[in-house]
Formats: C-alpha cells, structure tokens, sequence
C-alpha cells in the first residue's frame, strides 16, 4: 500500500493524521435552534472549517469541486405570494495526491417572498453544507467529530478561549501586517 | 497476483488484513427499535466507521465517491399535507491503489411536513448508509461482523468500556492539544 | 498464456487454486423455506461469502461494483394499500490482475405497506446476491459448490463444528484484541 | 501468428489444447425432458462447466461479463393472473491473453404467479446458458460436444463413475481439508 | 505487406493458408430439405465448424463477438394464437493479428405458440448462423466451399468415412483420457 | 510515399500488382438473366472472389466489417399477402497495412410470402454484394474487370477449362489431404 | 514543407506528379445524351478511374471510404404507381502518407416500376460518382482534365488506339496468364 | 504529500501561506444596506480581491473559468411592465499546480424595465461573485476573513488609511509609468 | 515562430510564397453574366484552380475534406410543378504540415424540373464553390486577386496566350505521353 | 509553485507584473452616458485594450476563443415594429503557458427597425464585452482599475496628452513605416 | 513566459511584432455609406486583410476554421415576396505555435427576391467578416486600427499611393512572371 514513498514523508504523513484525529476545541463549535422547536444542532461554521482544511494540507494542498447542483424544488403558493425552495449539491474534495471524498449538502428555506434571495441563500448554503461533509471524512478536526453526540455534549460546555485574531493586510505593495486583538 | 511487492510491504498489507479480520467491540455498538415493532436493529454510527477507515488505512488511504443518488419516491398526501420520500445512493470507496468497492444506502422518511428537511435527511442517510455499505466489503472491523447474527447477540450484552476521548485541538496557529475525558 | 510469470507467484497461484477448488464446510451453509413451500433452498449469508474472498484474496485483492442497478416493477395495489417490488443489479468482482466476472443479482418483495423499506430491502438484497453470483465464478470455496445438489444433500446434514469467534477490536488507539467465544 | 512465444509456452498451449479437445464424460452430462413433451435434451448443469473453466484456465485464467440483458416480454394475463416472461442476455468469456467469444443465452418461463420469482429465475438462467454458449466455443470440453447429436445418443448410455468429492474448507482461520465421500 | 516477419513465422502462415485452402470432406456436410419443398439445402453443422477453427487457429488463436442482434420482426396472430420470429445477428470473427471478417446471421420461425421458444431458438440460430459466414471468409476448410455448388453435388455422394470420437475426459482431478467408437 | 520499404517488400508488393491486374479468366465468370426480360449480366460468384481475395492476400492478409446495415423498405401487400424487402449494406475490406476500401452493396426480393426468408436472403445478398464492390477496387482480379463491358462480352465466348477440385481435408486429427476430380 | 524526404523519395514523387499531369486519351473517354436532350455529357467510367488510380498508386497505395450515404427523396406516384430516387454519397479517397480528398457523387432514376432496382442503382451510381470526383482533385490523369471543355472538344474527335488487353488469370493454383487481343 | 519538491520551493509555499493566513485590513472593506432594510453587509469590492490574487499568486499564477451560468428565472409581469431576473454561475479557480476550488455565485434584480440590463448586470454579478466566493477557499486574504462576523464587527470600525495611488501606464510605446497620489 | 527548420526549408517556402503572391493571367479568369441581368462575373474554373493548387504544393501536399454539406430549402411549386434548390457546403482545405483554411461554397438553382438533377448540380456547385474560397485564403495565385476589382477590370482586357494543352496519356500499361495544340 | 523556472524567465515574469500592475492613463479612458440618463460610465475602448495585450503579452502570447454565444431574446413588438435584442458571450483569453479567464460580456439594443443590423451589432458587442472582462482580470492595465471608482473619478479629470500615432505600413512589398502625427 | 526559445527566434518575433503594431496605409482603406443614411463606414476589403496575413505570417504560417456558421432568421413576406436572411459566423484563426483568436462575423440582406442569392451572399459575407475580426486581434496591420476613430478619420483624408500591381502568372508548365501597372 504504502510501501514507495521515504521515511520524511511517511512522517509527514504520521503527524497529519496525529493532527486530523484531534477534536475541535469549543471556539470552534456554533449551535442553532433545531428544527421545528427541536433540540439545538451543534456545528461548525464553513469559514472556520476551511480555515483549518488549508492549516492542515495547506492552501496548495487541496481542491474543491461541485459535481452537481441541483434545485430539487420551487414551490410558489399563489395565495401567500410566497415561495419554497430546497437544493442538493454534491461536492468533492480532493488532496494534491488524488485522494478525494464527496458528500453531499443541503439548502433550503421556507415561505420567502424573493426567488432570489431564496435561490441564493439556498444554493450557497447546499454548497458550503457539502464542502463541510465532504472535509469531515478527512477526520475529527475538519467536523467528523461533530456527530459524535456525547462528544458535542461535553464540548458545548467548555469554555472558550479568548481569540487572538489573526494578522491582517495593510494596504500598498509593501505589506507590513498589522494585528489587533479583540 | 502478489508476486511483484516488496517483503516489507507484503507485512505491512499482513498486519492491515489482521486489524481487519477483527470484529467491532461493544463500544462501537448501537441498537434502535426495528420497524414495525420489531425486534432491535444493530449497527454503528457513520462517525465511528470513518474513524476506524482513518486508524487503518490513513487519512491519505482512502476515497470516498457519490455514484449515483437517485430519489425514488416524493408522495405528497393533499389531505394530510405530508410527504413520504425515499432516497438511494451509490457510493464507491476506493483504496490508494485501486481497489474499491460499490455498495448502496438508503434513506426514507414518511409523514413529514417539510420537503426540504425529508430530502436533506433522507440524502445524506443514504449516503452515509452507502459509505458504510461499502466499507464493510474490507472486512470485520469496518462492518461486516455485524451481519453475524450470532455475534452480534453476544456482543451487545457485552459491558463498554469507558471512552477516553481523543485530543482535541486548541485555538490559534500553535497547536497544543487538549484534553478531556467524560 | 502463463509464461511470463514468476515460479514464485506460480505456485502462490497454485495454492489459491486449491484452496478455491475446496467446497464449503457445513458452517458456512444456511437453509430457509423455498417459496410457495417447496423444498428448503440451501445457501450461503453474505457476510461469510465477504470474509472468505477477504481471506483467499486478501483486503486488497478484490474490488466489486454495481454495473447496473434496475426497479423492474413496483406495483401498488390501490385496494390493498400494498405493494410489490422486484429489482435487478449486475455486479462485477475483479481480482487486482484484472480478471473479472459479472453475474445478476435479485431482490424483491410482496405485500409491503412502505415503498421505502420494499426499495431498501430490495436493492440491497439484489446487490449482495449479485456479489455472491458473481464471485461463485472463481470456485468451489466462494460458492460455486452450492450448486451441486448431490453435496448440498449431503453437506446439510454434516456437524457443524464449535465456531471460534474472530478477535475484536478494543476502543482507543492502542489496540490489543480482545476475544471471546461463543 | 504464433511465432512470439517462447518454447515453453508453446508446450503449455499444446496441452491446453489437448484438454479441451477431450469431449465431456457420461457424469457431466445431464438430460430433461423437451418442451411439448419432445425428446429428452442432453447438457451439462452450469457449476460443472464452471468447475471445468477453472480447472483448465485456472481462476485468474478468465473472465465473464454480461454484454447486455434484455426482457423480451413480460405479458401478464388479466384473467388467469399470471404472467410470461422471457429473457436475453448476451456473454462474453475472455481469456488473460484477450481472446473472447459472446454468445447468447435465454430464460423463459410461463404462467408465474409472481414478476418477481419469474424475473429473478429467467435472467439468472439467462446469463448461465450464455456463459455456457460462449464456454463451449472453447471446445468440447467445455461443451462443443454436446451440440454432436451421435456423441450424446452415445454418452448417455455410459455409466457414471463414482463420484470422490472435492476437499471442502473447514472453519477457522487454520484450513486442514476435510474430505466426504459419496 | 508481410515484409516484417520471421522465416519461421512466414513457413507457419504457409501451413495454415494450405490447411484453409482444403475443402471439407464428405463427414462435414449435412442436408436438410429446401424451404417450401424446394431442393435440398447444403451445410454444416456449427459445432463443427467451431472444432475445425480451434483445430487451425488453436483455442486461443481467435475470438468471436455479437456485433449487433436484432428482432426484426415479432408478429402475433391473434386468431391462431402462434407468432413469427425473425431475427438477424452480425458477428465478427477476429484473429490474434487483429485480422477480422463480419458477416451476418439469420434466425426465424413460423407458427410458434410460445414466445419465449421463438426467441430463444431464433437468436441463438442467428448468431450461429453468423459465426459460420464470418469464419468461411478464411476460406474452404472453414465452410467456404459449400457455396460452390458444382463441389456440394460431388461431396454429398461421396461415402462417410467412419468416425473416431474424440478422447473424452474422465471426473476426478486426475485425468486419464478414455476412449469410445462409434 | 513509399520509400521506407526494403527492397524485398517493394519486389512483393510489385508481384501482387502484377497478380491484380490479370483479369479474370472465363470458369471465374457467371450469368443470370438482366431484370425484366433485359439482357445478360455478367457477374462472379461470391465465393470465387472470397477464394481469390485468400490466394491474393493470405487468409491473414484481410479484414471485412459491416459499417452499416440498413433495411430501406420491407412493405407488405394486405391484399397478395405478399411483401418486397430491400436492404443496403456497406461493407469495408482492409488490408493488413491499413489500406481499405468501403462499398455498398444491395439486396432485395419481391412478392415472397415469408418476410423471414427474404430478409434472410436480402441482407446476406446485400453483404456479399457489398463485399464484392468493395474488393474490386484492388483491381481487375478481384472484379474491376466485370465492369468493362467489352472485355465480358469477350470473355463469355471463351472456352471454360476443366477445374481440378482443391485437395479437401478428410476425418480425425491426423489430416492427409484427399483429392477429387469433376 | 517536404524538407524531410529522402532524394530517392523526393524522385518518386516528381515522377508521380508527371504522370498526374498527363490528360486522358482518348479511349478512357465515353459520352452519353445530356439530360432534357441538351449537348453530350464527356465523362470516364469508373472501372477505367480505378484502375488509373491502382496503375499510379498501386493497389497498396490508396484508401476509399464512404463518408455518408443519404436518400434525398423516394417519392411514389400512386398514379403512376412508379417512383423516383434521389442519393447522395460523400466520398473520401486517402493515400499512404495521409493527404486526402472528399467530394460528393450523386445518383439519380426517374420513373422506375421497383424500389430495389432504384435504390440499388442510385446508391452504387452515387458511391462511384463520388469516388470519381474525389480522384480527380489528384490531377489531369484521374478526370480533373474532363472538366476542361475545351480539351474534351478535342479529344472526342480523335482516333481510339487498338486496345491491347491486359492478362488475365487462369484456372487453378498454378498461375500462367493466358492473353486475348481483341 | 509534499514529499517531492526542493526546500526553495517549500520555502515559497510557506511565504504564500503567512500571507493568505492575514486578514483583509479596513480598506479592502464595504458594506451595503441589507435585503429587506436589514443589517449591513460587509463584503469586498471583485476588483480588490483580483488585484490581491495577482499579488499573491503572480498574473499568470491563477485561472478561472466559468462552470456553468445558468438563468434561473425571468419573470415578466404584464401589468408593471418590468421583469424579475435571477441568474447562478459556478466558478472554477486553479492554480499553476492543478489545485482548484469551485463555488457558486449569484445575480439578482427585481423590477427593472429592460430586460437586457438585467441580464447584463445578473450575469456579471454572478460571475464576480462566483470569482470572489471560489478565491475565498484559498485563505482569509482573499475573502474568507469575511465570512467571521466577530472579525468584520471590530474591522470596520478601524480607520482606512490613505491610499497611494498605482502607478499608471503613459500613452505610446515608450512606458515612463506616472505617479498619482489622492 | 519558424525557427525549427532548415535553410533548405527556408528556401522552399520562400519560393512558394513568391508563386502564391502572383496574381492570375488573362487565360484563368472566365466571366459569366451576373445575376438578373447586373454586371458580370469575374471567376476562374474549379479544375484550373485544382490544377494550380496541384502545380503549388504537389499532389501529394494538399488535402481538402467536406465540413458539412447542407440543404437550406427544397421548395416545390405545386403550380408551376418546378422548384428551387439551395445548398450550402463548408469545405477544409489542409497542407501536409496541418496549415488550413475553412470557408463556404453555395449552389442554387431555379425552376428545374428534376430534384434530382438539381441536388446533384447544387451539391456539385457548392463543394467546389467552397473548395475555391478555401484555396483563395492561400494567396493571390489560387484565386484571392479575383477579389480585388481594380485588377480583374484589367486582366479582362489582356489576350489570352495560346494554351499548350498538357501531354496526355496514351493506353496501355507503356506510357508514352502524346501531345496535342489546339 | 513557480520553483522548476530560470532566473532569466522569473525576471521576465516580473517585469510584466510590473506592467500589468500599472493603471491605465487618461488617453485610454472613455466615458459615456449611463443607462437612463444616469451618472455617466467609464470604460476602455475595446480597439486599446486589445493593443495593450499585443503590447505585454506579444501577438503571439495570447489567444482569445469564444466560450459561447446566445441569444437571451429577440422580442418583435407589431405594433411598433421594432425588436428589442440582448446577447450573452463567454469569452476565454489563454495566455501561452496555459493559465486563462472567463468572463462573460453583454450586447443589447432596443427599438431597432432591423433585426439583422440589432444581431449584428449585439454579437460583436457582446465578444468584446467578454473579451474586455476577461482580460481585465490580468491586472490593471488591461482593466481591472476601471472598477475602482476612486480611481476613475480622478483619471478622467486628468489632461490627455498628446497622441504619437504609430507608424502605419505603406502599399507594395517593400515596406518603409511612414509616420503621421494629429 | 518566452524563456525556452533561441535568440534568433526571439528576433523574428520582435520584427513580426513591430510589422504588426503598423497601421494600415490609406491605400488600405475603403469607406461606405452607413445604414439608415448615417455617417460613412471605414473599413478594409477582406482580400487585402487576406494578402496581410499572408505577407506578415507566410501561406504556411496561419490556419482559418469555421467554428459555427448559423442563420439566425430567414423572413419571407407573403405580400412583397420578398425576403430579410440574417447570418451569424464564428471563425477561428490560429497560427503555427498554437495562438489563437475567435471571433464573430455577420451577413444580412433585406428584401431579396431569391433566397438562394440572399442564402450565399449572407454566408460568404459572415464568414469573411468573422475572419477579419478574429483577424484584427493580431494588432494595427491586420484591422485592429481601423477601430481607432481618431485614425481613420485622418487617414482617409490621405492621398493613395500608386499602385504597383504583383507579378502574376503566365500559363504553361514553365512560369516567367508578367508585370502590369495600372
């Protein structure tokens, strides 16, 4: 299987998957009322979960592709004047070495009065949804750990860390990054 | 056949094939109700099988591919205003060299109000039922232990074992694993 | 035909060759009711046929996949609020050198309240059976010797040994297996 | 032609041929009665012509695939509830150094009361007689000879020789063959 | 044109154009009466043929495949309750040179009563039929002859010489060729 | 264009053009009566030029394929009870190097009773008069000759030789060649 | 452009060109009444093109196909129960090295009582038509000087030279061309 | 993974890293009203997010291609005169190595009276934004930074320095580039 | 551009080029009246301009194929019982080193009384039509100086040279050219 | 990334970065009122842009190619008589080394009387739309300033200086460069 | 970009380019009357833009394709019998190294009385104005300057040289150029 390649990259290999078996800290985790009144949904958000997919292969590490999208239905209520729409995206995710996974994501939203917006929203949503299932089979730290319930319990209650944002790009060919903290 | 591969990677794919000939403990057990009433079904969550196809054949080992999803059924009864949808999948798992296996999933779904939220689930059930699917072709421990009907009767009175939870990673670009344990 | 291999992988081959040839052991086979109450028919589940093509072939020396995947009918019966359902799959197995065979599969069901368990149960029953169909091709060992009614007469009445359950995999990342047996 | 071989493979080609010239012993060979109550129809069950394909090319020796596979008709008659089905399906067997035949097989059954049983029947015994057809292009060991109307009026009147059946596999990952006697 | 090839190779061609150039002795030809009560047709049966291919080419020496198959017609009179079939199979021989002729076949049948019977009988006859006019286009020996038909008048009075069956093969692995004749 | 060939194959080649351009000789020549009452056409049977093709270029030296297949018409009189056939085909001969040439060729029948026989008889007429046209685009031997009219109204008043039938080949494996004369 | 030949190659082509060069004479010239009565048409026949091309080419040299065969229009009177026909053929000639031709022939029939006739006519007149205008883009010698009005005003009025016609061949496998004059 | 390539090129990798890691400073920053008067929207500008990928990623660094556009409705309503117009692009950007990301992008107007101003305006939005949400992937700098509502809060609140102005190109073929500052 | 080639290459192209840059003399242009009864047309015969193109780049340096070849309309006036045809074909004209120029021919005819005789010109018309465009992208030689005005109102008015007719070929397989002036 | 290049060509690299980040001075700036007498548009002559892309990239640097081209609609109002046309192009600009943009660009016209002159005018508006778009995304110079609002409110308060034009070609072979000045 | 070519190379393009980068002398230009009456066109005659090409890239060096050649309405008026025809071509010119520009042309006509002649002048016209446009992206010499207002409007202004008419070509085998002026 694995028998041509070096020892370096064998351990680069070894320390990637160290990393990808780590769970997501709490900073990294959202929750938002379930559906229908139900029980809150944790996860987590796109930027966060591509933020950590190029920390861990890099930002010439992997590649994104949508194999399908589609609008499964458009449904106008005449009396209302307003609309249902729900999509499904299939999306892929591949490594520089052609290993991949693709999963699929959903969007949908209910009585809106823009076709628009509501295509918008939900096809960008389907999008987003399905880059995230498709990086969580990389492992816990890009979200497979966010079905682990027991896991999610726990973590939920943790406390967040104070976040030290990132640095940011002044402005002007000479680049000289700036920082601030929230 | 195997005639053309090194000693050292002819032990390796040994020591893979032993790690897969062993069946699932009880941690990686659960039950819900059958159908119907019917006697308890056994399986194990999509979460805990891609953690185990991560442990054996490494986050770079292995790929996941959507070939088909089908949906099959979308009744709309006018009286209840409810809908039934059932939804399949084709999914192909494919090891680095070459090897794969297609299997289906199904995900179905009967009296729900809403269509978005019946084709979203019944999606990604049947792709994640898919993925387990054909996992299971490798072996044991990836699932096929659970179609013995005789060792899963054992195996689910079996005690589990406390869970140590696995690291999970703190915030920031320094990268200092956490841990907890429930 | 032959002439271009190793006297080393000539006689791996030759080993296979006689393990294939090897007709299945009492343990290996089930009975259930033939339809319409004829005589019992004689097979093997699923999940052994897997475990044994795992075992001659190795984890990595087979792959399998759905060539075509058909609902040939799905009736519903107005007056009875059931319905019937019958479906086709043609399954391919190819060892790593490239040889293959193809072979058909089939599942269905009568008088089913649910079109989504029917389609469930259906299609998976049809794909496993094509499997099964399709690696009997390579011999004796993988199921060909079903079909020889003369030693399923006489196998069916043969002592099924004391069965030694395979070692399981305890939680964590250490692994040691643990075993029972039944 | 054949001038690029070495010696050796030559020698082993010419004892092939030999093998698949001989023609089918009395115990391969089966009869049932004609359609309409015609003379008696002499062949060879599938798993014996199998059993032979894997004897004479070895089980990495050829492979099969299932060109196409049509249902002629499916006519169902309102007043007695049954149903006719008849179907096509065309084979191919190629041998590891490309060579191939296709051929054709059929299965048809009259006054089924289920679709499902008379489907599932009549393309397995669809695919079986065209692996057979297209086998028997090989010689008469793999069934040329059965289509020799003076050989078969011959055979049949030979006794069968007492049959020492194959080794089978007993459980367990150790493998001593055990061996029964009819 | 054959300027690329060895003595040796060139001396076997020569042997093998002057075995082709052979016509077929008075054992090969079969008669059957004319349609409509016309004059008596001139053939040879298939597996014939098929045995005089693998006697000059080898087993592996050329392939045969199903270029197209075609139901040209399918009628039903409802009055006499019987159906004609007519059916037309194009079938390509292909030496191991790549050297290949297509040629078509012809199956039909009148007054049948079953649907499945016509079928069966005629495709399977069209495609034989197409077998034997692709091979004759090797020349004599492989059926060509017998459309010259000053050579069919002299054969068919010619005296059948007797037959020595071919070895047939003994059950058991161990294989002594036994020995009939007619 | 063709200065890469030894010395030897221009000489070859050279021999066949010389082979190409003899005519054909009277016992290669046949008549049958022009439609509707019209004068003689002149023509060479189908297997004579296949014979000649062989003697030319070797029974491995060409290739023939069916491009197309086409019934133009197949219109069936209520009243007569009869019906008239016409098929096209086009028909490709190749040589060896690459060298092809493709014609058409037609077949067609009026007033027969049985659509089975006339498009049995139009679309093998349409192939082996598709095959012709085809192979005498190589030259005068393989038909070129039959269109110049000067040239068949000579050759028709020449004397016929006496033939000396091919050897053919008799029974058994072992083939020493018999020989007939008319 | 041709900076990558050979002298000898470079010498062979000039002599090809001074040959293509060269106008027909007179005895490959015919005539035949313009349609609607109007002035002759001066054309060659086909068999005297073919074997042009052959002479200059060789056999080996040059390659036809049909590139599309297409009925225009078969339009039946019912009153005068006859009908008309209408075929386009466009067809390719290629030589050895690549260079090619396509152009279109076309057959046509008036007023015929059989649609076989009419179709076998106009599709072997298109296809020859064709194969005609695509050979003369090669030059003078293979037709292109018979659009020069001027110089077929000419050639017509000269004297036809005694034809000396070529050999042809004998009976038999022994080949000693005979030859006629006529 | 990264196995293969020379420490200068890892050393460049990096570098590219640290700057797609820093967030996008205010001047990179605007902000419109929301749909519906809701909350701002903080986005940036395409050109800006152009001019950084040429930045960072060199002008011939980086492609994009537009996967599909697609017109999701066109909405006219007769009584206002004036057209709704939703359209979706899928957007494809790949770096120099082959690594790509593709997102989707989308472009709405409601009640415009020209029908081709609306589709101008959507198919660029769509594009754009389609860019803008597939560089995004690559890292905070080109836009991922926005997605985080805690990061864009505080960054727009912080003061936009003074922008220098580029360079500009003078007129003719000698380029002294001019200088600007606002 | 053209910095991989010979001197000698250099060479022959630059004559070529010269050849091409010369315009055409008196006795290539032909007038016709132009349509309803305007100023006439300037053009030059297909065959002279075959003839040149063979002249340029050798027979075997040029190639031309038929794009496509289409009927825009096939009107029937039933009144008057003729009608109007218009084809157009779009023809590729390519050099041994894959230059190649694309352009479009017409043909058209009114009031005929035969489609078929106006098909066959039209097609005719529009492939050499196509052919000359084609050839005049080459240069001023093969036909683009008949654009310019200024020079066909001028070589109008020059005298045609007496033509020396090409030598032709006499009959027989020994080619000794005769030669002939009008 | 860029790490397998020569010092030389990394230099060449970055002298056209330099230029491409450069923003296009007043003489290339145009504007033109804006739809509905809104605030005026600032843009780029389509003629300039295209000879700064010859000037950066060199003729021979880059390719243009038309992606698609479709007719959003084509309205003809009967009482007015005029039609209102809008026409959507994706262009794709590739430079030599492969990378590429696609962008899409629009045409559209109102109220005109001929639908050809709408066509005509909508289709070159809308390729060079694309063709502007897509080569802005190169960098400044070829665009992407023009969408920095800032920026062209200053440019267009900027003196244009006086325009050198370039040389231009005189008549005949022998080319001497004259020069005008405005 | 341009690192792997000699200098020599280097230097032909550097001269190609500043041949290019030349606009058009006003012997080049033509001017007609605008549509409707408007202000007059400036243009150039394709057969010139044609002898550019050939001059500045050689006969061998550039290669023109059709990429779609479409008519987009065809009116015909009842009343006037007349009618409007409207064309749309695409055209591809690509020269030797690969480098390539499309772009679109147009043809229509209004109140013709043959279709056929509306049919052939629209299509020649589209297809001569597409290859000028596509053309024109070369630089000034090919058309690109002939968008620049400001230039043609002095340009034609500008006294036309003479003209010195190219050499043409005298008949017969041997070509002594002529010489005319006009």
């Amino acid at each position: 299987m694995t028998g041509d390649i070096s020892q370096e990259t064998a351990l680069k290999i070894a320390e990637l998957q160290v990393k990808l078996d780590r769970k997501l800290g709490p900073e990294f985790i959202s929750q938002r009322p379930g559906p229908g009144g139900g029980p809150k949904l944790t996860y987590a958000e796109g930027w966060k979960i591509i933020n950590l997919a190029n920390e861990v292969f890099g930002f010439n590490g992997w590649s994104s592709s949508i194999v399908s999208l589609t609008v499964d239905y458009m449904d106008f209520n005449e009396q209302s004047q307003r609309c249902n729409v729900g999509v499904t995206a299939i999306v892929r995710v591949t490594l520089r070495d052609g290993v991949s996974h693709e999963d699929i994501g959903y969007g949908s939203i209910e009585n809106t009065r823009s076709k628009g917006m509501a295509l918008d929203k939900c096809k960008k949503e389907a999008v987003t949804d399905g880059l995230k299932r498709a990086l969580r089979n990389f492992g816990n730290l890009l979200g497979n750990c966010l079905y682990d319930k027991s896991y999610t319990a726990e973590v939920v209650k943790m406390k967040v860390p104070a976040v030290s944002l990132f640095a940011y790009r002044a402005s002007g060919p000479e680049t000289h990054p700036g920082s601030i903290v929230a």
